[in-house]
């Protein structure tokens, strides 16, 4: 299993934004979107043994966590605009425990600190510091955690260092987060085969 | 300097589509859209050493190309609806010879066949029974050959040959070409800091 941790700061935790403007009245949930294609879909085909976690903290009653599980996905389309919908459904179900959406898609009110408490690890945290991916030993069922287009908050880093995760670099260059979710498939699909 | 041509078999060559239904309308331009945020997008910053050609083949006037130049480009954004936007923008110019439509956009009436003479590659063809990219040698200033959603023809398959391209594979998986662009850069990348 490959688990992604994505956390949208600033994305929008109500139904209240715009499927004709998502970038500018969803606080940037098209780059949660992105990130779900990326990590869900191949060229004919569904990843299976994926399964991503979206952490939404933006207005109006932050946190939200979205979980989205491939072997139960249903209808992933690649565009943004067909994934935001999905997420749209899941933000009207209002429920602190976790609720079902659409297949494979659920919705709670968990925060970050406690999804970590929750997934156990062990955690891969993607910096450009790190230490180089195709370099290192990737540990089984490895749960990867990503920033969308800001930068982790100090108090997520402290909460993710409590659980002591591994920290690798995917290159020399700074990637948006659905095109390290594509270097990391990539990376082990290519270990899995060999 | 890295190329990519994209092929979009079904890409309207006409401006007849609508932002509110891309993948729709519009004959999977959404896919085109992806693939040049890829091309061009670091986290921070354009790829300027990067030139993206988008053959457009649908209707109702092919071929189009849409060229895009890293060094010039401005405000491109990571969402498909503005990307589409700028192509739509280009697309409502009528011309064969080539024109520019927005700053690092240009479209002219090309076709694959005289694109790849005017070209001249390397040619790098992206397939799933090539040789490893990773393990390849890669010629200096490559031009990468993708296909949309749907497979290569066979006459566009004829027309490269004719250039002796490489033919490499990036896994074992099939993957959406705007992943494949992604990986394809952060290969040259790695290889470029070592």
């Amino acid at each position: 299993m490959r688990r992604f941790i994505v956390i949208g700061h600033e994305a929008h935790t109500s139904p209240d934004f715009s499927l004709e403007d998502i970038p500018g009245t969803s606080g940037r949930i098209d780059v949660l979107a992105r990130c779900a294609a990326t990590s869900f879909l191949l060229s004919h085909g569904i990843r299976k043994d994926a399964e991503l976690y979206l952490v939404l903290c933006g207005p109006s009653s932050p946190p939200k966590t979205i979980r989205m599980v491939g072997a139960e996905l249903k209808h992933l389309n690649p565009d943004e605009r067909s994934t935001t919908a999905l997420f749209l459904k899941a933000l009207r179900i209002n429920s602190i425990a976790e609720s079902n959406s659409t297949p494979g898609i659920y919705i709670s009110g968990m925060s970050f600190e406690r999804l970590l408490g929750q997934l156990q690890g062990p955690f891969v945290l993607l910096k450009e510091d790190g230490e180089d991916l195709s370099k290192s030993r990737i540990p089984k069922d490895p749960v990867f955690v990503l920033s969308d287009h800001l930068d982790f908050r100090e108090e997520e880093e402290k909460a993710l260092m409590v659980h002591d995760p591994l920290v690798l670099s995917l290159g020399p260059r700074s990637l948006h987060a659905d095109q390290c979710i594509t270097i990391v498939h990539n990376e082990l699909d290519r270990r899995e085969a060999s």
